[in-house]
């Protein structure tokens, strides 16, 4: 056949079989944790101008954007990423309701990077979002949900934890500007350390290199002791500075208490520029993927660069993909949180039979809640066989004289067993079946 | 603030608040009634080559598709359907499985069109399809699958059927190429009916022409009739009309003995090129919105468009949008679907006390399947009032004192009654105050 249909373009898949069903149920589960915590659904659009993103998302992403022009000439982009949605559509639709706003989404974003292991052209996430509370409980309170939800579908994960705020606030008093902080970061990003250093050091005086090279180097406990030393070219910023080292450590005291595993990475910065403060990741604890399954963090003011009153906001999003992959790896993890147990139940209706009298039966069924469909035919012997392959228990056989005597023919296709019934005892015999079987 | 990040681009929507409930409910029953009837779910991708959807969608949904070119020169398209995808995907990874397959999906489409009460450029469909099955009950089957979605979101609708294989047979008979044929339907489904007509005229002789003006003016149960005084003209063109209308008969008939209300329309033949024999649309009894809520149909052979042997299919898609403009306009039926009653549990942490204890009792209400989320503040009338505004029924406050005592203070926000109890009696607190509350 033409090759040329038989393929989604490079690195966009078809999600299809057990794999469909396990997307379906992380999904799922993500949605009813999010919903236990408090937080409420919300539709973002797929398209949007692409000038949202370029304002803030980050040089990593801008360059990987599908970016596109509609027919009237607008400049359209498939969303990178959804926080900036999600900050727009704050700004236009829940200015006016009472804060904190709690939402959550599930969608999928396109980034046009090449494809590697769980890296994906289109990939999906699930994201949470706090806006309008400055406390670090809103940090803790979305995180806490991931894990929940990690730990729902059997995710075992920890996390690296660092502040960007530290960085930011002493890269501002050493008089280096936004645009060229978000360089730094993003050779930090890259693990390209040396060259931001080099970079720190072209922009301002030696006391203040010292003072950058200690902070993305140093554990958090040390950090206070760090200030301190550092107090007097410091000045009103060592407010900030402790403020924000007293936030971490209630982040990850917290974590820590309530069982989680927390590490302290001075180097974390993350690839979005819009980030401000404390920010994470999730790591899965898993021997194929050693990447992280997600992260988030503080995007406090995020509001402004749209043309907002400033706000604080919190947030995270989680990789579907890379969490299904980890999953997927783990042999019996898949087996274990989707029954691959066929529970369907197949009515075969032979062709002299009035095809509705096969449909009340079917609505009884599913109105029990049994899986179940109808396949006419004049041949008993195909729809057996059909029944037979796809691992279907029990067989419902309906003809003539089944029509005529208000009855059906039941067949268990293990034991070969085949009685003729009446109607009204059928869902109790159906039930007491998969009982036996899936018990 | 500034208006250019305010909006999505035109035609495309924020889905917030009750709206978006509204989404993920129609979206899950969606779902849960698809498996309920055997269908297995399938996630195609967004982005498609944009020959998928030229080779066969039709004149209107080519003109109006998002087309782009990505960095490698691919040119892609926004998916404007899913059928195409789904019949790609079958071709790829699902030829060797037992058939029938049975698929459902749930996919945003995008159609550059003119926006309107019910159309947007960004879409929601609910589809079901299957592939690998003549027998006319295959179409019986996903109908009365979704006709059992409509029914279990309340919403009212009735059947108008039609068949293109009358038109197509009778056109190819009289020698109208594939291409014509596609230009005469097309008038006929934008009711340009005298246009189609004088088409017809210049393409062939007099006698088709009388027989395609009877077939798309007469009722189906004149039909045979009519074939029988055109024998002469159609040789064994009359074969598969007599089966078609045979098909046809036994669709409208069991759809009416399962109690929908079903029309013939014999000018019906829907905008998708793809389609080959009977076709339908839902149309809801509603007020607001005459047009179609949905349809479907045969599309048998649509496999050999993309260089695959030849196979039997027939789907449907529901339109989601729609659906949600029908319920939303029906005053109370959102209401009565979505409880808009707030369950939210608020738990006020003062500052003093620490966050984990606040947090362990949060697992043990989430444990329990009781939504709710911790709210940190060293003023609780803060939090009382955040609770006020957001209506929620039951506060928890937790200090220094029921910290230490391993209690928490409950406080009915309606009658005010406060009261510190033992966390063992949490749960069974809780409850009775849902019950009593919302029954």
């Amino acid at each position: 056949m033409s090759k040329e249909f038989l393929n989604p373009p490079r690195g966009i898949r078809d999600i299809v079989g057990l794999d469909a069903e396990l997307y379906e149920y992380l999904m799922n589960e993500f949605r009813k944790t999010a919903r236990f915590h408090g937080f409420k659904p919300v539709i973002p659009p797929t398209i949007e101008y692409s000038r949202l993103f370029e304002a803030k998302s980050g040089e990593e992403i801008k360059k990987s954007m599908y970016v596109f022009k509609d027919k009237a000439g607008r400049t359209l982009a498939l969303r990178p990423e959804v926080t900036a949605s999600i900050i727009r559509i704050y700004l236009s639709k829940y200015k006016g309701e009472v804060k904190p706003i709690r939402l959550y989404y599930i969608a999928q974003c396109f980034r046009y990077e090449e494809p590697q292991l769980g890296r994906y052209r289109e990939f999906w996430q699930g994201g949470l979002e706090i806006i309008g509370d400055r406390d670090i409980n809103s940090d803790i309170s979305v995180s806490l949900t991931a894990s929940d939800y990690l730990d729902r579908i059997n995710c075992k994960h920890y996390y690296v934890v660092g502040n960007v705020a530290f960085h930011r606030t002493i890269l501002s008093r050493a008089n280096i500007s936004i645009d060229k902080q978000d360089y730094i970061l993003h050779l930090i990003d890259k693990n390209i350390i040396d060259k931001a250093i080099e970079f720190v050091k072209e922009n301002t005086s030696e006391e203040y290199v010292d003072l950058f090279r200690e902070v993305i180097s140093k554990p958090i406990d040390k950090l206070r002791d760090l200030i301190n030393d550092y107090k007097k070219i410091l000045g009103d910023s060592v407010e900030i500075l402790s403020s924000e080292i007293e936030r971490t450590v209630t982040f990850i005291d917290v974590l820590k208490q309530l069982g989680y595993n927390t590490v302290y990475e001075p180097k974390l910065v993350r690839g979005l520029a819009y980030y401000t403060g404390l920010i994470y990741e999730y790591r899965a604890e898993s021997r194929v993927l050693k990447t992280s399954i997600g992260g988030g963090g503080r995007y406090d003011n995020l509001t402004t660069v749209y043309g907002g009153s400033s706000e604080y906001s919190t947030g995270l999003a989680l990789g579907l993909d890379r969490i299904a992959l980890v999953l997927t790896s783990e042999s019996n993890t898949i087996e274990k949180i989707l029954t691959k147990q066929n529970r369907e139940i197949l009515i075969i209706s032979l062709e002299n039979t009035p095809l509705d009298y096969s449909y009340r039966v079917l609505k009884t069924l599913v109105k029990n809640n049994i899986e179940s469909w109808i396949y006419r035919t004049n041949n008993i012997s195909k729809g057996l066989s059909i029944a037979n392959r796809k691992k279907i228990g029990l067989v419902i056989i309906i003809g003539e004289r089944e029509f005529r005597e208000n009855k059906v023919t039941i067949k268990n296709m293990e034991s070969g067993e085949q009685s003729t019934i009446d109607t009204v005892n059928l869902i109790t015999m159906i039930e007491k079946f998969l009982t036996n079987r899936f018990n």
